[in-house]
């Protein structure tokens, strides 16, 4: 089982140490800085985890994708920029602060590389700077420019644990996903709670591997995985302009075949992106929604977004009410919105296996409705209270839309009173 | 001045008694019925309002619209059908329940109408029947049917303060706008909170007249009003099954002109959108945004909706922090999403007359950080607490694109723990 139950943070913990074992070829080290943030209204002292992804060679085999927001961060735009390198080596990551749209944002990503490559006796051009955090302060680049060599020297191999823990913001637990594959593994780490929703938002992915996989093919293979499993979540329905997931290949170990990559690398992620809707901020539920019966997947996916991403639909759930009511308004909304018209009659919704609409009427008694309240109750979960998620039940809900063959499954979170109470005090 | 601030629920009170004075030619009832929905889990009763609004005359001066949403309720069919009928009288409301697809909803609206035809001596045509609240749950016909006759025999002229009580659902306070205009008036009475986005989310507005105005002018006025105005405001971007607006005249004064009366009418429309806002559920402050510079009014409004909708642009009005970058962000993600790019270095930023991005780049300082975290608290409100608006104070955002000339602008509310609370258990 990929994904047991815990009934301890012990247990979660055990769990994420075998998953986090780093590919052969591979190290890591964190570190820890405290600053006074420029913009900061406060003079208390701030912290910073800054960390290093280091392949012990460049490697010319490495992806990325990154968000489509408009108004990247320095940090996506240094990396689109170098994803044209002959090669790659590490990634400088750090929480905090999002180095987007700061004054001197893409010289501050630069320079921290230029001092990183002194730091570690290696060209610049072979290293990222991966930022998350506030959009629109600035970096303390003295800081962290003074922690590089001990970062540097930091570096270990073994197990990435400590990573996946310094790299978090708002998430409520670390999430590392490993799976064996040709001989080898990819390990996945990934940060993100809020602010996702398609292409990437506020989600930070490191992928690494030690499979020999051609540079197109790991490209070819990234941007699929993504699109199937990152681009399926949602949380808040925000895009952040920070959200990139990177794939870096130390070439270890040969016979790998390129689908048998993309398919493990498929797999991986969908487990790392159910990771990141079950850490979303204050979630209290985990919903799966599938639409089926339409046309095109664009349909099937643009439906199942809107409604996973209706305040109404979230609040319900948040709730344990079954308010399926909500449900059909959303997708009704979503139609509407979109000029398009289905016929009611064709319609079915279903709720945990509970069928709540069909033959264009809602379908709806006493019993019915305790039964769907409890079915919510045993979907609940909370892994801002425990540190660490409880279990991997959904809530399922189907919308057949009984006008053609297309489906799209995507996952979402409630919305509690938690996420407002994180995000509205997100910087103090 | 036409919303001034209030210290008691009195003065409003006071203030609501001035506006909802009936034009002449109109009458109003309510009253209240007990029952116990069949799809309820528990068995206690559950109280209804049931209200009328009714014209002395049939008039064949009336308009309407409605809701874009593809699976409309049942009182919005109804009332689509009998735009076409030569005149209308009256309009049956009922909070609670907003017979939408629940199996027996068209006819149940239908029978209504009926019944309260016989209890009026009128024909059924002549009367819509309005419902608003859960979606999927069948009306109490019987009970309500029950109630017509004692409903009908207490129609009263005056003041409609009462109807405006009970069309509330999740209100916090009623909602009523009177204006003078060519020797009579124009009176606006709406009900709405939460799920108001574009096209009339939940929302119900009926206006009345006294003015002579002819049926197709009345229906180009109350088309213009509802764009400029109800699809300018969003509370959390669920468009809703029910939402209608409805405008009848008693035709009694003569002599006001097309364009006088539908100019009185955008006025009108915007005083109660505005107050729908205000009244968001757990709305703790109001934004007016602001987005010009665009070369279409269609991107304008876009772009802030969107950032309107951001939950992390609302949580953080919320908390009163001046989290400035999550609004370049949801301008970044709304461009990206729709394929555009817009050169950042055209693009300014204004929060409360503090400019906060320029030139590319965010313009912040810690003295600035406080001065906007002061704004903020400065406009905060809380109607749910004090049960009416104490100011009509709104955070003030301007983003100018730099690319075109048109500007729009949009009234939207934060994101409150409040309004989680009201959302999850909305039903129980």
């Amino acid at each position: 089982m990929m994904f047991p139950e815990f009934s301890h943070e012990a247990e979660y913990l055990e769990f994420l140490s075998r998953q986090a074992v780093l590919p052969a070829g591979f190290r890591v080290a964190t570190s820890r800085i405290a600053f006074t943030p420029r913009e900061r209204p406060t003079l208390e002292p701030y912290r910073m985890n800054i960390s290093l992804l280091f392949a012990d060679e460049p490697t010319s085999s490495f992806a990325g994708v990154f968000t489509t927001n408009a108004f990247p961060g320095a940090p996506v735009i240094l990396a689109r920029q170098r994803l044209d390198e002959p090669a790659i080596q590490g990634i400088l990551i750090n929480n905090k602060i999002a180095n987007v749209r700061a004054l001197t944002g893409l010289d501050d990503a630069r320079r921290l590389t230029e001092s990183l490559g002194r730091a570690l006796s290696i060209p610049a051009a072979r290293l990222l700077s991966v930022s998350t955090g506030i959009i629109g302060w600035t970096l303390p680049v003295d800081a962290i420019e003074a922690e590089l060599p001990a970062l540097a020297a930091g570096l270990h191999d073994g197990n990435a644990i400590d990573l996946a823990q310094a790299i978090m913001t708002t998430d409520s637990f670390p999430k590392a996903r490993r799976i064996e594959v040709g001989g080898g593994s990819i390990l996945g780490i990934a940060k993100g709670a809020g602010m996702i929703e398609p292409n990437m938002a506020t989600m930070l992915v490191f992928l690494v591997t030690d499979l020999v996989i051609p540079r197109e093919s790991a490209r070819r293979a990234l941007r699929r995985a993504a699109d199937e499993t990152f681009n399926a979540i949602t949380v808040d329905g925000d895009m952040s302009t920070s959200d990139m997931a990177l794939l870096l290949s130390s070439g270890v170990v040969t016979g790998v075949g390129d689908d048998e990559f993309a398919e493990a690398l498929v797999r991986l992620c969908g487990l790392l992106a159910q990771d990141v809707v079950r850490n979303g901020e204050g979630a209290g539920h985990v919903l799966q929604l599938t639409v089926s019966g339409l046309e095109t997947n664009g349909w099937a996916r643009g439906i199942a977004k809107a409604v996973a991403n209706s305040p109404l639909v979230k609040t319900a759930l948040y709730g344990n009410d079954p308010n399926v009511g909500r449900l059909l308004s959303a997708v009704g909304d979503y139609l509407g919105s979109n000029g398009r018209a289905i016929d009611p009659e064709k319609i079915t919704i279903g709720v945990g296996g509970e069928t709540v609409f069909s033959g264009g009427a809602f379908r709806l008694d006493r019993e019915k409705e305790v039964r769907l309240s409890d079915y919510l109750k045993s979907t609940a979960l909370n892994p801002r209270v425990t540190g660490y998620p409880q279990h991997q039940r959904c809530v399922e809900v189907t919308i057949d839309c009984g006008s053609g063959s297309a489906s799209q499954t995507v996952w979402g979170s409630d919305l509690s009173d938690q996420y407002v109470h994180e995000n509205a005090d997100y910087r103090t």
